[in-house]
């Protein structure tokens, strides 16, 4: 049986969400969705493609090239989200040149919460996405 | 300022997207919902609450005694995503008993590949929920 027909798509309109994990420190990357057609592709190719709401078929790192090698994929109990754990070319997921998306921290605690920049800088995104 | 002003909640309708992670083990635990008021309660109480679309507000554990005790909170670079860190009470996250609810993992290649169960039983759904 084709394992894809255990993912649920269609609780989510055809999208699932897509965690993705850098496989070898567990740190987490970033969140996006996927269709089945993005999935297939990763599967294919061995590289994370995405659905973007507004893009469509995004293979991740292509304009960039920070692509990510998937190294591992797990589903979920109700299987309407999956857990990818990649080896992400280049150091940096996020497009704004952190390695990871979740990048800002909260501290502090009652009225005096804030948000901390934590996260490690990799590359300028100005000078990979302005060529 | 109001931290939360920074989190996205209009995009998805209320919703944002909440991923928890072990706080030790970097383990992917599960993925579920926060609406404003959740996240509120979560760090007021330093308890995790979700939001279910079938439930309401989801005190995690509640039943079960199986709560998360919040170590960490992210928020990712557009907002609409936060990344929670915990420490698990009873070792397991899922309403199943496993230890993460992403227990499915893809196997082998081709037209070969199925899902392997791998993730750890801590305890019998029967018992816990069943009393």
């Amino acid at each position: 049986m084709d394992p894809l027909r255990e993912v649920d798509f269609a609780k989510g309109g055809g999208l699932v969400v897509a965690i993705t994990q850098d496989a070898g420190s567990g740190e987490i990357l970033m969140v996006a969705h996927m269709n089945e057609e993005s999935l297939r592709r990763t599967l294919a190719t061995g590289q994370v493609h995405y659905w973007s709401r507004t893009r469509g078929l995004w293979h991740k790192g292509e304009s960039s090239g920070n692509v990510q090698d998937l190294k591992g994929l797990y589903l979920d109990c109700d299987g309407d989200a999956i857990l990818l754990q990649v080896e992400q070319r280049g150091g940096a997921a996020c497009h704004t040149g952190k390695r990871s998306c979740f990048f800002r921290k909260l501290e502090g605690s009652g009225g005096e919460r804030r948000w901390l920049h934590v996260g490690v800088q990799v590359f300028d995104p100005e000078q990979v996405y302005g060529r």
